[in-house]
């Protein structure tokens, strides 16, 4: 089943089951206004919704009085655009080892045995086709291409195999960050803050049995397809090299805390040892360059720069849909 | 007017209207049926909860053909108990000079002008009477008692003066920390996590008008009142020695990204340079008897131990309702 949330109704959108193809799509307000309200009772409205999506596939709108409608990414919210939470791993330690050597920080050895992870924010997430908008070029515009996975209701204490059962969603991120503003927040003791404004997500959210074998219980094994102004930038698969898997990253949040349902828990930029595969985020690049060259040649991005970030499956089908968007200089003024 | 949120309904629970002098309540649907749907519409909503609550001091229910109910605080969830965000400041700077100095850490000097802040999690947030579940003992259980503000929407890039008019309730907050999980956890570089697990908050979310004189726009000069286990333990006023206000907070965390209504910013732990003030948590006790006599005396808390905050206003009236709870080992596994 994949799921959207159209920018329809109030803050929290209008929750549409989507074809396979993501080409049509049904709402379904009889069973749930929103994402957010289907994930509050999610083994109940699960099961509902997905003989809608059933239906879907023979191009019937089992719900509504109407044709099925088509699906239009640009017309979608994120599909949570007001999450529970959204915690952000780093498991991928080829991207740590290469960042914090961006940053001149050292790899301490616990980094392979104890996830890193910050608390984001949750509250104003972008839509896979809405601009993101910065307040300045100076302070180094970068995206990340990440997977995430949302939760249902995970207790405290969950161990990792237990919080692979949790896992009902997945969805690609853009995990925005201003990379200029990191090392002087980071020094501060505190965490990102400033410099991870808010997440960009896929126009749809699938379950697990939309992946076939492509998702092994913790992990996906497809390639993430990242690029960066209509040219391939990268192109690593999320299931290679990946230190900490979704179950192992889940744990790690839920130990001293319960998780609420709806919590988006994401991967950490996608990376591969591989050179080949290219990166998920530009931050990367210019490490690679420094080690190469002396100083790094690629630039942050500018406004006007697009990203696309998909990821296709066996079949060379679109999973997700496209985050795609546009950097814009942020025009409004604080009132 | 004053807000509360009983443990009734859906898991925003339903919002009660409560009298000033906190022994009644009326639930008014009609408005709104949760605090998040009231601050999702706030400027329209609360004229309309303004009317209840004006009726509501004369005993009269305008809403229900019912009488007035009593009003319980053990009937109380938090306020939010999910809110958009839980964004936790470090306004008052003797707090973090003692705290680091506990740490073995440096005070830089941009901490005068910069503001500490980290991001919370906002999902799972404990009534003002709930038991804090905790793993373990050992993880050096404490709580920090503050202020915090809940504000409407934000836009990116506001300024402190603006941002004070963004301000629309004043909760009270225990903000539990496994400080023997801060050093490992901060070591990484990405902040608190695990050691920052679910805070607690007041019965009630009280507006700025009833704050009178006691709140500056910026400021709430009150008393913070915390017990422990029904002793005295600090009562420092909110007012003196806070170096950021709530303005220059709320600012902060909308630098780089808009904060959406019903966003929770606090204070960071109340702390006076006055000693007789006492404090409001143990780790500055902790470190006033290592500089003192060498090495802490008070440990941190045990199961069973119970925190009560509170504060109130010139007359002796509790402003918020208290928060009141004990500290229980989690005794659920991880399903």
């Amino acid at each position: 089943m994949k799921l959207a949330t159209l920018k329809e109704g109030g803050r929290d959108g209008t929750l549409v089951v989507v074809s396979r193809d993501l080409t049509r799509c049904v709402k379904a307000p009889r069973i749930a206004a929103t994402l957010r309200a289907a994930l509050d009772d999610w083994r109940r409205k699960s099961g509902e919704l997905s003989l809608v999506a059933e239906l879907l596939e023979k191009g019937i709108d089992s719900i509504n009085d109407a044709p099925v409608q088509p699906f239009d990414p640009a017309a979608c919210m994120a599909p949570l655009p007001r999450a529970a939470q959204w915690i952000d791993g780093s498991a991928y330690l080829n991207h740590v080892e290469l960042v914090r050597k961006a940053r001149k920080a050292e790899m301490p050895p616990e980094f392979y045995s104890d996830p890193l992870m910050y608390q984001g924010g949750s509250d104003a997430m972008i839509g896979p086709r809405d601009d993101v908008e910065a307040v300045d070029e100076a302070h180094g515009i970068d995206f990340e291409a990440e997977v995430a996975v949302i939760v249902d209701d995970v207790p405290m204490g969950t161990d990792p195999a237990a919080a692979r059962g949790h896992i009902q969603l997945v969805v690609l991120v853009n995990d925005v960050s201003l990379r200029n503003l990191i090392p002087a927040e980071l020094a501060k003791g505190f965490g990102f803050f400033q410099s991870k404004p808010s997440s960009s997500f896929s126009p749809v959210a699938v379950t697990l049995d939309e992946l076939g074998p492509a998702w092994d219980g913790g992990k996906l094994h497809l390639p993430l397809v990242a690029e960066l102004n209509g040219k391939p930038f990268g192109r690593p698969n999320a299931g290679t090299d990946m230190n900490f898997d979704f179950g192992q990253l889940v744990a790690h949040a839920a130990r001293t805390r319960p998780l609420t349902a709806g919590t988006i828990v994401g991967s950490g930029t996608v990376s591969n040892k591989d050179p080949a595969a290219g990166s998920c985020c530009l931050a990367e690049v210019r490490m690679i360059e420094t080690i190469a060259e002396g100083k790094p040649r690629t630039p942050f991005m500018r406004f006007g720069d697009r990203i696309r970030i998909e990821m296709f499956d066996a079949a060379g089908r679109s999973v997700f849909g496209a985050i795609d968007q546009k950097i814009v200089k942020y025009a409004g003024r604080g009132k």
